[in-house]
């Protein structure tokens, strides 16, 4: 007889009944008098117990190696003094669907980089690591909540591209038949040419690729972006409205789904933030960070992550918020499609958004006349060239749009207190990682 | 006074107010009495009508040029003679956001691959092309909401690759710092991997690439690919049986959503499948073929476009459906990885599954033993060392799973009756087309 599988944290409801469980063993106790084999699956862990009776499950038992894949059939017994939900399996068959192969590679002691080298482990012995993607696919649920309610349409803009448009500097190149192509470092343009479709909001969740040497905790070569583009707007303060709505509705939905596994395995407490965010000025931001001695020779454009830290313990200190927005960047530090501001052409219409001291987002207004970009990337001196397929799309009527472009590893890495966007990724890519 | 925007759909509400409509002027009739502008919003078509008066509002739309993109404020009238919705706005003031140069680059009569050139231009102008954009969205969302309810996780795999490991064929080979990497055929080996981490159901939808110098009106270098993986199943039929299912809810979700818009716009009904789809061996499918004339020699292990066509007429005919799941693939046509069946080698425990005659989705069992993964390899002549890390996941412990990849844009371009996948894609990407 075939006994139907029972998830681990179904059990209760089974006992005194025959179950089969499937998973892996986490922990072998082979004693002298009796054999304890605690079995892990997706929804929790079990005791099995047997007592040694020279019979053939005795055998099975021992040969049985951590972490091979098992199921288990049984009978479900209570047992108070048992730690693991107070029952215990007394198995009657054991079957090995695969056997793992001793040594594991990984204990838990072991460092980050080899953990990484046998991620498919690490993340399965680790029930924060399976954590961490479950809250992902809530995170996601919950900003494809919002966006659909707002009336965004999902696009999949290419990752290949016939030029290295946007800058060129950190792009990888690849062989493409008899020519170049080159994967797009955002969806950034693309985008912008669904506005021009028409498309009223544009929502995408892809894979973005840096082709930067940066070794940062928050640097990766190829990281999942979330990118939001709105047409229409009146000002890149439409565009800010929309990214903290939706992050409140999102951050709302994961504390409401795993706000206490989240404590319980992370130590880490989700606030849903209230709206609207804080937000300054770049000029506002460096004021208060030279107050506190910040870039002494008074030289810094941009925000270095000293500065991003020490702002937003600033904003959190002032207003409680570990969100902020910072406004009005420079335009040397912004690309030639960001819109400048029509009385102070010094500064463009776009900002950041800090969440916890880390940049999480970058976005913009931008330019949609086609005679501004021309000059604004002139000023740049960038090469017209091959920017003509992404111009073109302003020669024909694009209505006025921004947007923004959010790192989805680095929303975790906050939202979890992780250390290193290496623990927020299923399989990181770097300078130096392009496996496993 | 600023009016606010008022969406074309919603003037009905408005009449005898004035407000402001935005959006892209669809056509001017500039008459010697009367000027007449159409202008288009992503919710329909008004119908501007301004009697001349030699005042400035008269050179103002004199000077419109098609597909400029115009805020116009005025009255809304009741206008029972008015084609567009019964009514018309008399203008008080025309605002150019953005002026299209003339003449556009397209029209109505422009070819396929002209009409790609200027792609954003193409779906801005015509509705169904809007509409194919809303039914993805649709689709995905359905998807998800089957996915979610069956407890996955969304995923997001490296999309690059230390080694060519899958084949080595057809992948796009990249400068990597001062090595190379290779573009992903497919998220196989990664969902894989995450199966091994314990992921007891794996949901991406996400680019893939494939660089096949294919030209056929179905084949793209990079395409969004629909990938589940499913972990502690009992046999094939369990990936058959969710993908039956998630597919009769999502083409559900499409019909309820836009049955009557596809109908208007493609022509086409949609039809909610009933589950369970007809099921054939491929032994069967070549038995039926072949009685209707097809590969005469007798020598194809495969189905052509022509046996994939004929074999969907002949189960459309024999039982009303539109989907049939082959079954049952020679080993000599799969890929290492797929099971076999135990009692016949000969055999894989996969499907491709056809709408309509075009192959959608091909899935499998995977062979997750791996003694029996490194004889499969070997048969194949494969060298497992570029295979190493793929190899390594099943080495301590991954239990039995298997999964399927679906072609997003195949599965749009058979619900909607195109002709090429080149329709179903906003940015199409082919051995020819890297632009725009």
């Amino acid at each position: 007889m075939i006994h139907s599988r029972v998830h681990v944290s179904d059990l209760r409801e089974h006992v005194g009944r025959t179950v089969s469980v499937c998973g892996w063993v986490n922990t072998l106790r082979l004693q002298r008098k009796m054999q304890f084999v605690i079995v892990r699956d997706s929804t929790g862990m079990v005791q099995v117990t047997h007592k040694r009776d020279d019979g053939p499950l005795e055998a099975e038992l021992e040969a049985l190696t951590p972490e091979s894949v098992v199921r288990i059939t049984g009978r479900v017994v209570d047992a108070a003094q048992v730690n693991l939900g107070g029952l215990e399996i007394v198995p009657e068959t054991v079957e090995v669907l695969n056997r793992a192969a001793t040594p594991l590679p990984i204990d838990e002691h072991t460092g980050l980089e080899q953990r990484l080298d046998w991620r498919f482990l690490d993340v399965r012995r680790r029930p924060s690591a399976q954590l961490l993607f479950a809250v992902q696919t809530t995170l996601e649920q919950g900003m494809r909540e919002y966006a659909y309610a707002q009336g965004a349409t999902e696009m999949h803009t290419p990752k290949l591209m016939g030029t290295a448009s946007e800058s060129g500097a950190e792009v990888f190149k690849l062989g493409y038949f008899d020519r170049s192509a080159y994967l797009a470092q955002s969806p950034q343009f693309y985008k912008q040419m669904a506005i021009s479709a028409g498309i009223d909001k544009v929502f995408e969740i892809g894979p973005v690729f840096r082709a930067e040497p940066s070794f940062t905790s928050r640097h990766a070569t190829e990281f999942t972006g979330v990118d939001v583009e709105l047409a229409w707007i009146d000002g890149v303060e439409d565009v800010m409205a929309f990214e903290e709505q939706m992050l409140a509705h999102t951050i709302g939905k994961v504390a409401d789904t795993h706000g206490e596994a989240i404590r319980e395995h992370f130590g880490v407490e989700v606030t849903v933030p209230n709206t609207p965010f804080p937000r300054i000025t770049m000029a506002e931001a460096h004021e208060i960070l030279r107050k506190g001695g910040w870039d002494p020779q008074g030289v810094k454009e941009d925000l270095d992550p000293e500065g991003e830290r020490s702002i937003s313990a600033h904003i959190k200190e002032a207003t409680g918020h570990e969100f902020v927005f910072i406004t009005h960047y420079p335009i040397g530090i912004r690309p030639f499609y960001h819109m400048r501001q029509a009385d102070d052409p010094s500064v463009t219409l776009s900002f950041d958004l800090l969440w916890k001291g880390l940049e999480v987002t970058t976005g913009a207004q931008r330019e949609h006349r086609y005679d501004v970009l021309l000059k604004q990337a002139a000023e740049k001196s960038m090469s017209t060239e091959p920017l003509q397929d992404y111009l073109n799309a302003f020669r024909y009527g694009c209505p006025p749009h921004g947007g923004l472009g959010m790192g989805l590893g680095r929303v975790l890495m906050v939202m979890l207190g992780l250390d290193s966007i290496r623990e927020a990724t299923f399989l990181f890519r770097g300078p130096n990682r392009l496996t496993p």
